[in-house]
C-alpha cells in the first residue's frame, strides 16, 4: 500500500459531542458503566506492547445505578491481519473493592491483539439475592418465585440457542417446580440451587451488556524484543592487520568470541558504501587523508546505496556468509538504518527531489548552524515526491529482511517526521511481526516517548548518564511507572561509539564492570559498543567522545 | 426533543485503528504533536465545569521532530447553542519547559465552551535562527537572504489575505531589499529585525497547523453552582403552632431569619401532596395515627403529583409568595427532586406502564429486602414507555423553573439511570443555563463521582463522616485533586436529615461550630439541615437518626 493512499487529508476535529459513539453510556437499556479500562496509552490512540508468552492485566471501573449485581468480562482476540480477525475469546473479571475489576488473557500468538470490557446487570443473581433475603427473613415469596420460573426459562432458552439442548431440558423441569403452586420452602430451595446459579452464569442474559467505548490494541513482538544482550561491532575493526579496514569475512571469524561473551544480538554500524566528497578523516578531520575510510554513516557512493555492502567490506554474499555464520553462533545480526545520503549516493542523481534544494538549485547539506557537515545530505521527508520516497525508504527495510535481518537499530529516528516512522513500522511489522526496531534518539523526554508510542519496539535511553544512586532511582522509577512501561521498553547500553560518560572516563575498569551489571539487571535488554569490554576510557578533554578510536563519528544533530 | 430520537441504538465499537480522526499525526505534513490535552476529562467524554467569571488553564505536551522552533495557540469559543457556534478565538500558548505549554482563557458568558489547541513549525522564526547564528559566525549568507526574501513575500501575501494592505506593502518592500545582490551585512540586519519577526508570528503559515484530536468542552454555570450557603427549611415545621402543620404562608414569615443567618439557598423537602395508602408514622411508624402528615417523600395523592402542592402547605399561588419572599430577601428557593410515588400518585392510575409490575399484575413497591416501603412505588425507569415517562419527569422541572425555581436538589439520583441522568440535564440545561442540580448521593465514590461528570452541577460528599484530621485531610486532598475537581463540585452539608453523626451527638455544641465552620472553609458550598444552628443532638442508640423530631423520614434505598 502506498503512503500516499494511507493518509487521507484528515477533516478538522468535531465536538466529541456528536460522535455517536461516545454517546455510548445513553443507549437504551444499558445501566452499566464500564470506564477507565486500562492498559491504555492516550485514550487508545496508541497499542500497548507484549511479547509472545506475556499476559495482559485489564482492569476497569464497573458500576451502575443501584444495587443489582453486575457481571463483567475481558474480550479479546488475536489480530492476524486486518482483514481476518479471529472469535473473541473471554475471561471473567473479578470484583476488588470500590467497584474496580480485573482479568488477565495470554498472548500465545505473534500478532497483534485487541481487547475490551462488557458488563451487564446481572439479573438473575438480582432476584436470587432478593429471593433469598426474603427466605431468611420468612416472608411470604410465592411471587418472587413465579419471577423465578420466568428467569429460569429464559436460561433454558438461551441454552438451547447454543444448542446446550439437555441443560435446557433439565432448566425447563427447574422452571416448571418453581412456578407451580404449593410448597413453598421446597420451591425455594430448588430456585436457590448451586447449580441453577452456575448454569445463569454459563448462559447468561447479554442483550443489554454495556461495551467499553473503545477496543483497545496490544502489538506483540517476538521475546528477542523485550529480553537480549546487544554488541555492537565495527566490522572494519576486527581484521588481522591494523593499518587497514578489516572485510566481513574476517571480522566473522570473530564472532564466535562474541557469542562466547554471552551476547544475543551483533549490531553492525553501517556497512554501506561510504561517501568521498567531503569525507571526513580521524579525529573528526574535516578532509580526509588518502585511505582513510570515512564515517559509515555517510552512506553510498558509485558502489551503490542503502542496499549495497562497502566493496572494502565485501559482497552482499559475504554479508549472507556473515549472517549465516552468526546465526550458527546463536547470534542475531542487527543492521544500522540511517536514512540519509553522501553527495555521492545513486539517490542524489535518481532522486534530486527528494532532497532540499537552495534557491541556487543546489542541494543542502546537514546543518547545525554554524556547524556545517558538506558529506550529509538529509532526505526531505515533505517533499513534493514524500510518497516514492517513503516507498524506496521501506524497501529498504525489505530488502535486508530478504537477507534474514530482522533487527534495526534506527539511527537518529528523531530528526524525521513521527507519521513517517509510524507509518514505515506498521507497514513492516503487519507482514513481518517478527521485526524489531530500536531507536537510537537521545532526545527530549516526550519525543522519545513518542517514538516508542508509534511503534519502536525498544528505545535507547538516559541510562549512560545516570549513574548516582539518585539518579538512577529516579529514572527507572520513571520509565519502569505503568503510565510508561505499557509502551517504552528500554535497551540500556552502557556507552555507544560517541558517548564515553566521566564516570566510565575516571573509574577504570571498576566503573566499567559497575555499569555493565547495572545495565545487565536495571533492564531485559542491554548493550555495549565494541570497546567497553577491553574499557577504552581516553576522551577528548572535556567531552564524552573517543580520544583514540576507530570509532570515531559525528552526528549531523 | 424527545429521549427516544437523542439515544440512538449504538453500533458496536469499532477498532479505534481504523478510525481517521485518530491517525491525526499521519496526515501529510503536519509534523507537530499535539497530545496530552488538558484538562480534559475521560478523554473529552465529558466536559471540565466552570462559572462565569473564571478561566481555563489549558495544558499540553507540543512537540515535533528536529529541533524547528514551534508555535502553539488554545483555540476556545462559547457554544451558545448547537447551531450557532461562534469564530474561534486564540491565545498564544507559552513553553514552560520540557515541551510542555500552556495558556489560560476566561469563561465571560453563561454558556457552554469549547477549547483544543493548535501548534505548527514556525518556519519563519526557525529560518532566522539559521541566519543568526550564520551571520555570528561570520559566514556567507547570501543563499539564506534569497531564501528569506522567498519568507516575506509570503507573509505579505498572508497580510493582504486579511487586508492589513500596507503592511504587505512594507513587507514586499522588505523582501526586495533582502533579495536584492550585495552589503550582505545590511541586508541581514533587516532580515533579522525585530518589526518583521513580529509581523511573521502576527501572520502565521498556519497550512501544516496540527489540531489536537479533540475538542474539549466547558459546562459553564453561574456563579452560584460553586458558591453558596443553603440552609434546609422544612416548612410544615416553620408555623405558630407546634400540635400542626404550618403553611407555606406562616414559613414564609421565618424567611428573614434564614436571611439573617447568611444564607444564599433555602431548600425545601418536598412540598407536594403525601399519598396515604401506607403512610408512615411518627419515628418511621409502619402506620401513621391520624393527623400524622406522612413523609413528604412519599408523594402524590388525589390532590395531585409533582407539580402541585400539598394543600396542608399551601397553594400554588401560596408558593409562588413564598418565592417571591425569600426573593426579595435575598433567598433563592432550591425544591426537592424526588422521582417516586406514593401509591395514591395519579401517574400510578394514568400510567400504570411506568412502574414495576409482579406476575400478578400488582405494582411493586420499594423493598431493600427484607425492608419494605409499601408507600413508595419507585418509577422503571427502562419500562417500554420510557420516552413518555422521560419526558413527564422532564416536565416537572420546567414546571418548577416557570415557577421560579433553578436550583433542584436531586434525591438518590444513584437509583435511577445514568443516562437518564445525562439526558434531563443537559435537556434542561440547554434552554436554562442557570439551573443548578445537587445530587444528594451518599453512594460509592465512582458513582458520586460518575453523576457530577454526566452533568450533576454540585454534589454531597462524605464530609459528614470525616471529622478527625487525617480523614479531612485524606479527603479533601482526594476532591481537590485536578482529576477530581474539574467536574466534582462539593457542597459540604454539616448534617442531613437522616444523618447525626456520633460526632455531633456526643459533642455538644462546639462540635456543631466546628463542623460548621469546618464545612464553610473547607468548600466553597456549604450548608446545614433545619435543627442544626439549635445543636439538635439526640439520636436514636446506635444510629444516625434523629430521636426526636420532625425530621424524621426514610429512605429506601
Amino acid at each position: 500500500m502506498s503512503p500516499r493512499s494511507r493518509h487521507r487529508p484528515r477533516a478538522r476535529p468535531t465536538s466529541i459531542r456528536r460522535s455517536p459513539r461516545v454517546d455510548a453510556g445513553a443507549t437504551d437499556r444499558r445501566r452499566v458503566v464500564v470506564e477507565r479500562v486500562g492498559p491504555e496509552v492516550d485514550g487508545g490512540r496508541f497499542p500497548i506492547k507484549r511479547t509472545v508468552g506475556e499476559s495482559v492485566r485489564v482492569a476497569a471501573w464497573i458500576h451502575a445505578d443501584g444495587h443489582d449485581p453486575l457481571t463483567a468480562v475481558v474480550r479479546y482476540r488475536p489480530v492476524p491481519d486486518r482483514g481476518a480477525r479471529g472469535d473473541w475469546l473471554e475471561r471473567p473479571m473479578e470484583p476488588r473493592g470500590n467497584d474496580e475489576w480485573d482479568a488477565a488473557f495470554d498472548i500465545d500468538r505473534l500478532c497483534p491483539y485487541e481487547y475490551t470490557v462488557d458488563a451487564w446487570v446481572d439479573r438473575f443473581e438480582s432476584w436470587r439475592h432478593e429471593l433469598a433475603a426474603k427466605v431468611d427473613a420468612r416472608q411470604d415469596v410465592s411471587s418472587e418465585l413465579l419471577e423465578g420460573a420466568l428467569l429460569i426459562r429464559a436460561i433454558a432458552r438461551r441454552a438451547r440457542g447454543r444448542r446446550a439442548r439437555d441443560v435446557a431440558r433439565w432448566l425447563d423441569g427447574q422452571a416448571a417446580q418453581v412456578g407451580r403452586s404449593g410448597d413453598q420452602a421446597g420451591r425455594a430451595r430448588m430456585a436457590l440451587d448451586n447449580r441453577l446459579a452456575a448454569l445463569a452464569r454459563q448462559f447468561p442474559d447479554r442483550r443489554e451488556a454495556s461495551t467499553y467505548v473503545r477496543v483497545l490494541r496490544v502489538s506483540v513482538d517476538r521475546e528477542r524484543a523485550r529480553f537480549g544482550s546487544w554488541y555492537e561491532m565495527f566490522p572494519r575493526s576486527w581484521g588481522p592487520d591494523p593499518t587497514r579496514s578489516a572485510t566481513l569475512r574476517e571480522a566473522e571469524t570473530h564472532l564466535h568470541r562474541i557469542a562466547a561473551m554471552g551476547f544475543d544480538v551483533t549490531y553492525l554500524a553501517p556497512i554501506h558504501p561510504i561517501g568521498t566528497t567531503f569525507r571526513k578523516g580521524r579525529g573528526n578531520a574535516l578532509a580526509a587523508e588518502p585511505g582513510e575510510p570515512g564515517s559509515p554513516w555517510a552512506i553510498g557512493s558509485t558502489a551503490g546505496g542503502h542496499k549495497a555492502v562497502d566493496p572494502g567490506l565485501g559482497t552482499l554474499d559475504d554479508f549472507d556468509h556473515f549472517v549465516g555464520e552468526a546465526g550458527r553462533l546463536g547470534l542475531e545480526v542487527a543492521l544500522d538504518l540511517a536514512y540519509q545520503c553522501s553527495p555521492d549516493h545513486p539517490y542524489v542523481r535518481e532522486h534530486p527531489e527528494w532532497f532540499r534544494h537552495r534557491p541556487d538549485g543546489t542541494i543542502k547539506y546537514a546543518e547545525n548552524p554554524p556547524k556545517k557537515y558538506q558529506d550529509i545530505y538529509p532526505f526531505d521527508f515533505e517533499c513534493d515526491a514524500w510518497p516514492a520516497l517513503w516507498e524506496e525508504l521501506k524497501s529498504v527495510v525489505e530488502f535486508w529482511i530478504a537477507r534474514g535481518v530482522t533487527i534495526f537499530r534506527v539511527d537518529n529516528p528523531h530528526t524525521k517526521p513521527y507519521r513517517f516512522w509510524e507509518w514505515l513500522i506498521r507497514e513492516i511489522r503487519s507482514r513481518h511481526p517478527d521485526v524489531i526496531f530500536l531507536a537510537e534518539a537521545f532526545t527530549r523526554p516526550k519525543v522519545m516517548y513518542y517514538l516508542a508510542k508509534l511503534g519502536f519496539t525498544q528505545s535507547y535511553t538516559y541510562f549512560t548518564w545516570r549513574n548516582t544512586k539518585d539518579e538512577l532511582t529516579a529514572y527507572f522509577t520513571e520509565i519502569n511507572h505503568p503510565e510508561v512501561a505499557e509502551f517504552f521498553r528500554p535497551n540500556l547500553f552502557a556507552n555507544t561509539p560517541d558517548i564515553l560518560h566521566a564516570y566510565l572516563q575516571r573509574g577504570g575498569p571498576p566503573a566499567f564492570q559497575i555499569r555493565l551489571i547495572l545495565a545487565a539487571t536495571l533492564g531485559a535488554s542491554y548493550g555495549i559498543y565494541s570497546g567497553f569490554e577491553l574499557c577504552e576510557n581516553r576522551a577528548v578533554a572535556g567531552t564524552e567522545e573517543y580520544a583514540d578510536s576507530e570509532k570515531y563519528q559525528y552526528r549531523p544533530w
